[in-house]
């Protein structure tokens, strides 16, 4: 971060965001949106539907950014103090906005088909000095206020916007981060994200400790741990031309470190390069889940485009399921078991006859809380991955809770069958 | 929130958190967990990996709140700058904590097997004035700080915890929890939730307009829309003995007041709701999904104990797999399409006879961006639910993005084969 950078505050109003019957998915979203057009975000802040709360919010952000993004209270429901705060804060009137009031018109009488209320229309009410932001999804509009900066010539924006989620992606790619590009010149942030398996985060800051001392400024390098894998994220805030050369040369010197661990190199997700080398292939996959509970398949059909690729799942959490929805022989279950390296080869060979699919993944484990035995405790979790013809398997210990567990066996049943594709194109 | 509460603030620490490329869900958890003890969350603040930053941020909510809790910044890598930070914070100086160190070990040399570098031994340094809490699940250790609030006697705690989800989990159960409702005397923090569906924000609003200016001080209702249902949450922070009986009946009057509209009376999934009327049945449930692509698997799926109750999923997204996996005759699909009232019939009758399950869902629809046409536009689902001899079926049209319309779908069907449950008790 140098003195170059245009800084922006993200605030979240809503008690449910400080109750925790709400996780924050707006404010990620935003922060990724703000750095690929060069604003770094300083501090996100969630606040209660409190006008006092809120008010020194803003003028603790307006001490510090250049931009300060809003979301929620902006309902047509009683909790909603915003509207009325940002009016006196900025010391304006409340007066209804027409395009605004057509809108909410719109939406009612062609969209949602229900008689509009009083407090509906007041939802086209704005503050006089403000620039109404067109909400073409809802019926709360955007209001985007601009506030000279005490004793300098800088300009500070305020922008409040609704916190139902696609409403305000809608407006920040409509109209928010169009005008905020327009308004600040920026400088550029480039990030370079790749993704390790099979080293601790330790062992790696221990090899990689000289070279990444040796950085030059204003580059820096972050380790991301998740699902026993890690993420190395090296970031440039650069203003001149040459940036994306610098980082790219650095980029390619990390990988080279990292080249016996290294899965990604870019920051997607395991699924996406799944896909990616599918469709590359013109190939299909398919999956038998038993602990996964269908999570692989959700991952796998969460990209757009996945019916290319994508030839169906069968979740099968019973005996009587595995038997007549994916033809496991019944004594395989008997002899060994559910969660053993024979029963997943079945699931999977029985699967890949069924659906046709060229390649897929099985599992079959134990979650959690309960069900586990001293023989196999909870985490203990057998993959199958390959095609007709080679089908490979493996035995995974996880621990902990039953979410995780999920999460961690889809996690790593994908990197099993990435590393099974990419065996192949060797 | 009146003047016997006890006040938190959440400090969230890393980059990760303000480039967008975590979504935060340990602050929620945190909250959550809090507010049960009696702690009211005043603000959750997210702020980078930078020194000036994160002490301007403790000296703000140290102004505020009576606990600051910390998560983030501890891990084994040079980003980490979190404990050196807090160490001068609090005029300390750093030590090796020996059951701190025996713990590292123990972690490296029985649990991962690998050895031991010069910087996870690091990990066991922590300042001398604070109180080590012993991390189980994980090598960075808590640390708990007391501090006199500058002319009180009153006291203000703040904890330091590791970023890791089921590390800070472990840690808050096992020690920070029990140790803050020793600290402080708490009042007790009510919250009673209720679930509606069909019919809009403002419509409810009106309707309970008179009832919600007459609620007694201290209880505030507030209107939670999300995903084309609106929950509702009476909340009341109180100190006496008769807070309970109070809300109990505010509480009672308000769903009498949305009884044709409630879906829920407890702050619970549908999936949980559904599940629980499954076990009082002894009866068990599977889904057939196209569209949904498996999501409303891991949802049935991510309830423990499941297996009690969850039969099986097939994920069918081309012709072929209705056809081979679910029997779905290819007359129907080339006569209805694979997204119509027919073809989703078909699905769950055809899982149902080959999973044996009591009940079943069946998806089928249009998740964009691409496939949508003018008869069937993108958001357009088919759904049926229902048991062998009664199986209906219902179309929804929604709207926006792939990610929405999978979320809508699922817990739509799931309300579907809710209500469907639902009239078979009545």
């Amino acid at each position: 971060m140098n003195s170059h950078s245009v800084f922006a505050s993200i605030i979240t109003i809503g008690d449910e965001l400080l109750i925790g019957q709400t996780i924050d998915t707006n404010s990620a979203w935003m922060a990724q949106h703000l750095n690929q057009i060069g604003v770094w975000v300083k501090r996100r802040v969630a606040v209660g539907d409190n006008r006092e709360a809120i008010w020194q919010t803003l003028d603790e952000e307006l001490n510090q950014s250049d931009i300060i993004l809003i979301t929620g209270g902006l309902g047509p429901t009683a909790d909603d103090i915003t509207k009325p705060l940002l009016c006196d804060y900025f010391g304006g009137k409340l007066i209804v906005d027409p395009s605004a009031l057509n809108h909410v018109k719109y939406v009612f009488e062609e969209i949602l088909k229900r008689p509009l209320l009083e407090r509906n229309l007041k939802q086209a009410e704005v503050p006089d000095n403000c620039t109404v932001l067109l909400n073409k999804r809802g019926t709360a509009p955007g209001m985007w206020f601009e506030k000279q900066a005490a004793g300098t010539d800088k300009k500070k924006i305020i922008v409040s916007l609704p916190g139902v989620p696609h409403e305000m992606k809608g407006l920040m790619t409509d109209e928010v981060l169009p005008r905020l590009q327009h308004a600040f010149k920026m400088p550029r942030i480039l990030h370079r994200t790749l993704l390790t398996a099979g080293a601790g985060e330790s062992f790696i800051a221990e090899r990689l400790q000289e070279w990444e001392e040796e950085l030059p400024h204003p580059y820096k390098l972050a380790y991301l741990p998740s699902f026993g894998m890690v993420r190395l994220r090296l970031t440039g805030i650069v203003t001149n031309e040459n940036g994306s050369n610098t980082i790219d040369q650095l980029f390619s010197e990390l990988k080279e470190k990292v080249k016996d661990i290294l899965v990604l190199e870019e920051d997607i997700k395991i699924e996406e390069r799944v896909s990616q080398i599918l469709k590359q292939k013109e190939k299909t996959v398919a999956s038998a889940e038993s602990c996964s509970g269908g999570y692989i398949a959700h991952l796998l059909t969460s990209i757009a485009g996945s019916s290319a690729y994508y030839k169906g799942t069968v979740v099968a959490y019973s005996y009587d399921a595995k038997e007549n929805l994916l033809g496991v022989n019944p004594n395989t279950l008997l002899t060994h078991g559910a969660v053993s390296s024979e029963t997943v080869k079945e699931m999977l060979s029985g699967l890949l006859s069924r659906t046709g699919a060229d390649y897929g993944i099985a599992t079959s484990g134990i979650m959690g809380p309960d069900g586990g035995t001293a023989d196999k405790p909870v985490g203990t979790v057998w993959v199958a991955v390959g095609k007709k013809d080679n089908i490979i398997s493996k035995c995974f210990h996880f621990r902990f809770d039953r979410q995780r567990n999920i999460q961690l066996t889809a996690a790593h049943a994908l990197l099993f069958l990435l590393r099974f594709l990419e065996q192949e194109e060797a």
